[in-house]
């Protein structure tokens, strides 16, 4: 072995803290820095107290250059005007970055500037970033020396909806895309607005961001490049009471004479080299406690056929599948390792 | 006051317990014998111990004659053979019947024989039976002696769906319904097809009957009711870690030109008479915390212009307006009371 | 009837709306003012949406003056400063006040001071002020103008270990108090140094302020008033991931020949005369499940004999019989009313 | 690398499912056998559907002389019955054999059978058999062929407890252990009088077994042999609403002059060479929240100065450091392997 490869984090919330354990049980990554300018000097194990007595490493305050002179590959997850700030100079050191924001999802930086409301500084660096979803883009991800790892409700949805359409299965118009998601996907920050207290949530249930969601473009990108046309649908997600876990239900119109049979062959024939993405046999099968703290994505899909509609469901763990194990997957892509390497089991 | 209601209950789960308290905690009832024969000469308080202190009853074992000649009013809360035994005697004694259960929902037993895949054996009964949703069918529930009492689903669907059907605001063709429901919905009994064990559904999430639930026809059928017109739709029903509550999310092809505006005022219209539906401005407020232990369904929908979509949302608790308060509700219509007595509040 | 007597609230909170549920249930109560300057005006609907349709009334920034003037009881639930700020002119303008807080709840200021850790700035009315808890202190509490509502956590102690103590069948030293509390102790803010966040508190647990907790001296103090004799003892309090509901384990040593039967009679007997301490035959049918939502306290102690210790344990609800209920309790005490007025059932 | 150890599974509950997947994260260890009778020829993935692409393997109903004779190591974890009929063959097949349940945990058959209340029927091997906590017998579990494998509840109690009982720090007399768990403790079966379902345990906590449990003659066992002395005490488990995780609080009374610096010391020293025990400064610190899913129990202790009383606490996963990584723990030191191999991380 020529050597392990250096990886670096900035930034160290829920999602910083699932990279570490990522890149501490992997055999070919060995951990780099962990910037976090508010901890800087403070143990990870102090910070993240659940990992204490897995590694001995303070927080650092390192500057993005020096950064990219200790690492091969860097995770960003900062706000998005920090990690407009950091790319360019990460680049320009020589490290692969990975971004865990919506900042390089996006190859049109209006559509970015429309949903994310503020302009994007790093317009230049567009043309060279990579959707960061590899069971639709594994080459580009392959050749890629930037990427935006994808939302995990795109994610979910994208994932139980890309072989309906690239196949021609469904119609494009009327697709509504219901999600519930646990609540690590708010981080470890109060939002009033959203409502992540204890309190709010246990026992109760509620939708946020009806129709205005940002992951809404996201969505319909990835299904337009996967299938050639461009779609407008629906997404509605809501606050379920759990720590971690999406299901997202999808519901769309048939093409005349699909059936079950053929629906599932399809999704069958799309993921026949996808590790991370198990076909089930049925809708209801898909649940989200089979693949929590996973890098699966269950997902199934069939005909109802007395109200001829397509019912699709996919089910992810957020922090994983839908961040940091989605990252390290583009991560073994990117540089040449084995997809799966240090994805199997319940490691993150 | 020429004397108080006496009310019966035949069964003695968490329906059961959810109508003692109601008639408890009414001004015009007074409770007279809960038949539970497997536990006949226990306490209610040693079956139900959160009802300790509350009352001093021993559950009978009554017949149905006898029960009927010591009741106004019987709530049957039992699986459909012995429902089918107890409705004939309890209405030949002349009292008032009122139905958990799917029994006596349908005009036609061959839509009950086909979802419930059983014959229906009180036929001679159905023409004189009432859905007991009294936002949609007060006056011939004041007139009932025997209601079929909503679902919970369904009472959730019906309402979010109605005003807009009614009033020719959206498509009948390609309705969604997608909902997610906490426990109490399954009783206190292990089921294990369903999986109710706190390991099965703790931290997770998925659909179950994806198009083939029972409440299917019953939504479809009250909004044929409701609209003059056939509706066949989608129905998917989630399992969600929570005890009691559901959330349901309605998705609808709005007619040419609907604003939100138009159909928030075909909701509050609809239900200016209604006072346990709460018409309110979004559909990010309807949640399920606001809802639990009241007999208030909140209800809410709008347009999302982009995808031209309507989305609607409803959330009650699948005990109370999904079950028991609702029945309280019906028998305070059928015996001339307010519609609200014993019900405002959280007493249920 | 002589009319209604009229009960305003300052703050409004968790506890203020539990309050308000109490007033709007009750048969002898109408809800004066709902003070809350920071959302006067706003209708009390929109502050606590789980309200909505139950009351027509704006939050009000009524003067304490005011607020007497338009009262008959007034209930303050207010951090300190502004307690010690209310409380003289509500006293002065006529009103009866019921404080859910600490400062009112201790004879000697030095003991507030020292674990309040601030000066106590209404010494001249603790001489006046009732410990508020009926079951050991109902003819004081009738006779009060001024109560000091019971902390959540002592309440469940002191109902515990009261009879255990009085009726001398445990030792007084080495009492160990081991408590677990929901989150909605907590209130609708977020407390980071508690951690009340849904990602804090979902699958988890764990003590804070062990040793520490300012209710140790009330529970102390109450215990020494019931039995005579000075008490020390440990407490710990735990974050359990449930809304609402406290279960408190008592460990005490048995004096010579305790035995389980006379415990239990001693509890039996000391209650005898309480309508909503339950005593229970069995330390493991003491269950959150049985009295959340109700103004019970369900207890129950015994004598394990092999190891010579006396196991007590009681359940509440903090909002409830911790807070409001407990409130509204010594309101129908100090008013000469029935002591289960409006709290039979769960309307809080 | 000589080869990897190869290990089979007799029984595929929660326990089986860890254990698999503790075997295919390790690096030296290969997965034979999984024996479930009632499941034989369907495949894992079937029947763990968390497992689905992790492994291709049905399950077997080998005889345990078959699997004996592809085994290194067993892994039992069945009923007593059972248990008693496979263990012989499987030690005489020249496998070693680590069980997961009572029946080799004590030393004195007289104690499992007044405690399991039935015959031990295996009492020749019980002089041969070693309880297998590593942090108290190291060298015996190195040497050893047979091991029962600790309760989980007597896990966290022995290792909070062995420290301060075997420095002499604590009286021995009037220890007190309240436990909180989870319910994967509870396996996958519906147990009705323990209330395993969601509708029993969401919003609940409750005591069980009070002063009757099994582990309490396990916990003094250990103890005794940690400290040279008998040890009896009190313990009181409780089910708490989460699925894994236990937290276990221990009261002693402290030796005069002891201080929590001491007491601190005296931990930080007994777990020096421990990998897997984590001591913490703060009994406020010790979060079931930081070790579920690991194999770390996290513990820590003080002395209540004002009354005198040593708290300390523990938390662990019971299905990890409480029963499968534990296991695998016991395999590694029997094996001659690093103790820590395939047990860092979240693996399990």
């Amino acid at each position: 072995m020529a050597g392990k490869i250096r990886v670096s984090i900035i930034g160290a919330g829920l999602v910083g803290e699932g990279l570490i354990r990522g890149i501490l049980g992997h055999p070919n990554l060995e951990l780099g820095l962990v910037v976090s300018e508010h901890a800087a000097g403070k143990s990870i194990g102090e910070l993240l107290p659940a990992l204490r007595n897995e590694l001995k490493l303070a927080a650092s305050s390192a500057t993005p250059e020096e950064v990219a002179r200790q690492s091969d590959v860097v995770f960003t997850v900062k706000k998005s005007a920090e990690t407009f700030a950091l790319v360019p100079p990460l680049l320009n050191g020589g490290a692969k970055v990975i971004d865990i924001g919506g900042e390089f999802r996006f190859a049109d930086a209006a559509v970015y500037e429309k949903w994310y409301k503020e302009p994007h500084a790093c317009k230049e660096l567009l043309n060279c970033a990579v959707y960061g979803l590899p069971e639709l883009f594994k080459e580009k991800i392959k050749a890629a020396k930037l990427i935006g790892n994808p939302g995990c409700y795109a994610t979910s949805a994208v994932l139980a909806l890309a072989p309906l359409l690239a196949g021609g299965l469904v119609e494009p118009e009327g697709i509504v895309v219901d999600s519930y998601s646990g609540l690590s996907g708010a981080g470890r920050q109060y939002k009033q607005e959203l409502g992540n207290l204890f309190i709010d949530v246990d026992g109760n249930m509620r939708a946020y961001n009806t129709g205005t969601h940002r992951h809404t473009p996201e969505i319909e990108m990835a299904l337009a490049a996967a299938s050639g046309k461009p779609v407008t649908l629906t997404f509605v997600p809501h606050i379920a009471p759990l720590s971690c876990g999406i299901l997202t239900t999808v519901f769309a119109r048939p093409k005349t004479g699909l059936t079950t049979e053929r629906l599932q062959a399809a999704l069958r024939d799309y993921y026949a080299a996808a590790p991370f993405v198990r076909v089930l046999n049925n809708v209801n099968e898909v649940a989200v406690g089979n693949v929590v703290r996973s890098n699966y994505c269950d997902v199934s899909a069939q005909v109802v056929e007395r109200s001829r509609q397509v019912v699709a469901a996919a089910a992810l763990d957020n922090l994983v599948k839908g961040a940091s194990g989605q990252a390290i997957q583009n991560l073994n892509l990117m540089c040449g390792l084995d997809e799966t390497a240090g994805l199997k089991g319940r490691s993150l």
